[in-house]
């Protein structure tokens, strides 16, 4: 990776050993694909850093100097991923967050992830998503929760694990959104008690005339057709979920053919079986 | 603060841009009263960061070596706070635990915060504590529900919050555990859904002959006392919270009197009233 780290527009050498982010998470990111140099969805990935710090009280940075870093870390308008963190600043040691503490924060440039050649493997987590309405919707530095459930799959064989609340309904993947084929609709779960309101699964709602609902493990071994998305790996059709195999992807496909014409960069190399 | 940063034995001039704690609070940390250059519960802070890593699957620095980084910060024989974050290492983008990375990791001096002159005021934090089983207990790097909490407190001119999980039981407050004297015996709450097992806490349940007990705000207000307390600042007798005053803190002076005895640094300099 290659990364450049600010408090307010001053450049530093690296990460503050007070910072913020280290100590407590107390951050928010987006995670951005990035095709020719390009952000296609910048202004969707902005929009929700700056919802998601507003609903935290953290600063983001200068909206023009931001844009600028980040431009300048794909200057050779390659393909990747471009990653920009924006901790609350202040000093000293104590959860109380200091008002008008200029942000610190990072952008970095990572390789695109490989892409999916055959439908995923999924396992239901062993490890639930805490129900937290302060915190829902938000893409939050705080993933303990995503490290330990994503940590299953090594040991599962699995691409991806399932998440429910505490309630017992589904929610996510550890990185990405869910959509569910049901009764000829796709449907994806809630995001106000737990969960992160993807930017992918926001462009895809109106799309595909999407409902948010709340789900159960039922209903999901239930569907027609399942897949997951998020915005470096658009939609990603799942053909297996623990005993549960899907053997025709196509309507997840067909999903997959509608995204890339909202982007450009999202088109699945996945054969139609 | 004076900080030392490693990874594993490694000295690193400051935290790797790629830190999985920067990223995503993927750590655990212990907050240690230092009195003339000892630390003396090192031992319990020692036995709970090695149990929480366990816990969430990192690994801890070597023992000796740790020990060595934090005695040189306080080579002075001085009074302080010393903090030990420790984080999973690993490279690269993604939740995906790398198994057997060694661990980044800091220790930091901080001053020792301010006696208290007099009880507390608390008030209901409207942030609620989640409920997650496969973090309750542990002194995690995940705090964001603990900063906004706190941040209510300049707001409502309080001290400190006290926080309830989704199901409505009395948790702890933003950075300290809560014990309160109800029919003559003192409770403080289970943490094994929610919360922090505090080191404190630990010391104090036996000393006090207390019990762990799922309570609700009305047993908090129709206690007789209430204390909260943590490692670095001992017992904080409670005065108000919200509505209800408790102009009587003899109860908790007297454990506090009784926490000295475990603890030579931990005495109050609260007058009797």
């Amino acid at each position: 990776m290659t990364a450049l780290i600010f408090r307010g527009q001053e450049t530093l050498v690296g990460i503050p050993a007070d910072s913020r982010g280290f100590a407590y998470g107390d951050g928010v990111f987006e995670t951005m694909r990035v095709d020719r140099g390009r952000v296609h969805w910048w202004d969707a990935h902005w929009t929700r850093l700056a919802t998601s710090a507003e609903r935290l009280g953290l600063q983001v940075p200068d909206y023009g100097f931001a844009r600028e870093a980040c431009g300048s870390l794909f200057a050779d308008n390659s393909d990747g991923v471009l990653k920009l963190l924006v901790t609350r600043g202040g000093e000293g040691r104590g959860y109380a967050p200091q008002p008008n503490a200029p942000p610190v924060w990072m952008v970095s440039r990572h390789d695109l992830p490989a892409r999916t050649q055959c439908g995923l493997a999924l396992h239901w987590s062993q490890t639930m998503i805490a129900i937290q309405p302060a915190l829902a919707g938000v893409k939050h530095c705080n993933r303990l929760e995503q490290v330990i459930a994503r940590g299953e799959c090594a040991r599962r064989g699995t691409d991806e694990a399932l998440m429910c609340d505490g309630d017992g309904h589904v929610i996510c993947a550890t990185a990405a959104n869910v959509f569910v084929l049901l009764d000829g609709r796709w449907r994806t779960p809630r995001v106000d008690r737990s969960g992160v309101a993807g930017v992918c699964r926001a462009h895809l709602l109106p799309v595909m005339e999407a409902s948010e609902e709340c789900l159960s493990p039922a209903d999901v071994e239930g569907a027609d057709a399942i897949f997951l998305c998020n915005a470096v790996r658009g939609i990603l059709p799942v053909a297996r979920l623990g005993a549960r195999s899907w053997h025709d992807l196509s309507a997840s496909i067909e999903a997959a053919r509608r995204l890339a014409q909202l982007h450009p960069g999202l088109v699945l190399d996945l054969e139609h079986p």
